[in-house]
């Protein structure tokens, strides 16, 4: 199959510049973004998955075919939006930026693209779907904190299917939410023919396009606090989407985040971090499997940076250990979220640490820890971080991002372009390219309209 | 040139089974390793020659095709000696283990299997060439530390080019070394034949083939350290290697390996680790030029492991940096090497730390670390790496190995099959393949001889 594609390409396109041209372009493009998902994440959601799911591998292991480099131009350590604005517009530009560049101005997306063309489109994610990720791809703003403004700019980009978390800033005040401009974008979607969609339950009676799904008012619970009957896995969502959008002739474009992989890198929190990653890789599998069946479907799978300086090893008493233990972090039952704040009320916090932590018969250093965090309850994160570091023998050095490289995976027609070390922005431009858009055109004519948020 | 080889191996071979069958096979193969280099360090030394030395990417960043999971059969964190084991005989084997199998049985190696076809083999390093390594190549013991009885093995192979540090092991006691049976194996050497070279001066006079060139009584120089007056670089030894081993009708197998990456982040010293992947990177340099006038030659870059959970980030202060400063690294003039020695013993290290470290002007919790390290000089590399590691924004989280996927790079006829995620033994099966090398059949033979040390 793939060795086809390849003499395809080489009889019709003459290489690398003649892929966008040479006929055999993918139809339809799924692009997944493991957010704060760095090369020692990957490894431990596989060891993890060995370890304790008797897995051989990652569905990711299949298609690695290199790694991205990440730096935006205000640094060489980007955030979530500049990242993404480098995989949806293939420009790099400052941390906070959503889809615009260095000077402010509106840059086309992939997303826009697609829709342009009239492929339909989708955004799927656990975060928010106004957070920097998914915003990057349907929006325009110079700060990623308007996240009032993208609601709005979102919902006019007519996206077929919108999956994820925050209702907040698509509602008012008064009715729940943090709009300041007393619109109701729920009500406005409904209006203009979407599917309002709030609960899992309604989400499985069945979807149809255009659809806005959001399943609580802010980013969805971590998969390790996840209740499946009130919210949808990633996995799920990204099933449902690719349902409702490969009934297009025209081909789709679908961004699938696996958003609080990074929220789990920012608190050091391994458990929920590890299990976001798997969560993760299911939702690829289920990407994976429809492309290998369609045929016409490129899959693409990165990260937009690093969060957290994890590593899968470290000094414990001075000393450095070389072993790590998954089995530490599958005892783990409950994410920061919900430890930290039981364990800060505590009294006696030993019940809950064996309960939900996983961790007994502490040693005299672990209750020196605990006693730690008992006089200065502010210290629980760093404590139940060093409690279970220690243990799984899994360290971190900062609850911000770093620059290290993320993996790149791709399968599908196109694949064979994305092998190598690619800068993000060369990336964002090189799918562009494979996919056929024009993205410097389509920003001409979008710089031509009103684009900031008077007209919405 | 690339399409080509596909084309043609597609037709021959009909995909990846046929490989070795194809007739397309490289003739030569060089295997870099990168000892201790994971992600980070990569990252690292790009962004260091990007801000220092104005250049725009590695040599490395024109040939990542994936990456490398790097677990032993005793530990998912290898030492050196499995994991050179892995890359040299196909399998996986414990932590300590020589070319050996899990139960102390020898296995053949890549250079072994070159040998017994004719082809003419090196070994070029800047540790100790007896160090694991390079033995993993060249010797068959149960235990990395027997480095006496590997340099018997080593010279024993008939070697065509050894190059590197270490004649400890070479010589007795009495004439400067460590060996206990009293043997002067550079003596030896001579009167087997080989030309011994001992000094940069020797080195650049010429050489012939067989050559075994040791440089000094242990490990290199760091790069950051190193005299060129008196010492080689890894590029000059690597260029050396080349143009001897060319010359053999049959091909060759050369595996060079930039050994210290790895003791650098064992010191977590961030300054001499980034110049060391450099000189690394300048040694791929010298063999990628080789290989793309060659055209024969397939060069494949790995690591055996990543070593001190290096990250590109870390908390200041409690806060998560979103920066990271290559200028502060570029300060530094020594390694740990040379400056925690002279630290220890200065009365007033404010001066070594200025002109050795490039840090001055030290703020209140600089200078509160120094009071540490004066009141305990033990504290030294601690305090250091904090000083650096601070202004720097670079964090470690060990004093050994950690477990992190490493970057897989490949160039040349074969380099289309190292696209992707392999296990670490696999990559050496693979290599074997690559090149029509029967290793299990070898191993036989290697088990009918007496292969431990009775027959030295």
């Amino acid at each position: 199959m793939r060795w086809i594609v390849l003499i395809g390409l080489m009889l019709w396109g003459g290489g690398m510049g003649g892929y966008a041209q040479s006929g055999l372009r993918p139809k339809n493009l799924i692009l997944m973004i493991a957010d704060g998902c760095g090369p020692a994440s990957i490894t431990m959601a596989r060891d993890y998955a060995r370890a304790v799911l008797g897995r051989t591998e990652l569905a990711l292991d299949a298609m690695q075919t290199g790694a991205v480099r990440t730096g935006s131009t205000s640094s060489r350590v980007t955030d979530s939006a500049a990242g993404a604005t480098a995989y949806a517009c293939g420009i790099k530009t400052y941390n906070g930026a959503i889809a615009v560049d260095t000077a402010g101005r509106p840059v086309a997306t992939l997303l826009e693209a697609a829709r342009a063309r009239g492929m339909a489109t989708g955004l799927v994610v656990t975060s928010r779907i106004t957070h920097a990720t998914p915003a990057a791809f349907a929006a325009h703003v110079p700060q990623r904190a308007m996240e009032s403004e993208i609601a709005a700019q979102m919902l006019a980009q007519r996206i077929d299917v919108l999956l994820g978390g925050g209702w907040a800033y698509f509602l008012p005040p008064a009715e729940g939410g943090r709009r300041t401009d007393h619109r109701n974008l729920l009500r406005e979607a409904e209006q203009a023919g979407y599917q309002v969609v709030r609960t899992a339950h309604a989400f499985r009676q069945g979807l149809r396009r255009p659809v806005l799904g959001l399943f609580g008012p802010d980013h969805l619970p971590y998969e390790i606090d996840r209740n499946p009957e009130n919210v949808p896995s990633l996995a799920e969502m990204t099933r449902a989407a690719i349902a409702l959008l490969q009934e297009d002739p025209d081909g789709f474009f679908l961004m699938v985040e696996g958003s609080r992989i990074d929220h789990a890198g920012h608190a050091n929190d391994a458990a929920a971090h590890v299990r976001e990653v798997l969560a993760y890789d299911e939702a690829v599998a289920v990407a994976l499997d429809f492309a290998r069946r369609n045929g016409q479907t490129l899959v693409v799978s990165v990260a937009d940076h690093e969060t957290g300086g994890l590593s899968l090893g470290r000094n414990v008493n001075g000393r450095g250990i070389y072993a790590w233990h998954p089995e530490v972090l599958a005892r783990v039952r409950a994410s920061y979220e919900q430890l930290i704040p039981a364990l800060r009320q505590a009294d006696r916090p030993d019940s809950l640490l064996k309960t939900w932590a996983g961790l007994e018969r502490l040693q005299a250093d672990e209750q020196a820890l605990v006693q730690q965090a008992l006089a200065n309850p502010d210290a629980w994160p760093h404590v139940v971080t060093e409690l279970i570091g220690r243990r799984a023998i899994v360290g971190w050095t900062t609850n911000g991002h770093t620059a290290v490289d993320v993996n790149l995976y791709a399968f599908g027609p196109g694949a064979e372009h994305l092998v190598g070390s690619f800068e993000n922005d060369e990336l964002g431009r090189r799918l562009a390219e494979l996919m056929g858009f024009d993205l410097p055109a389509l920003t001409e004519t979008l710089r031509q309209q009103e684009w900031v948020g008077e007209n919405y």
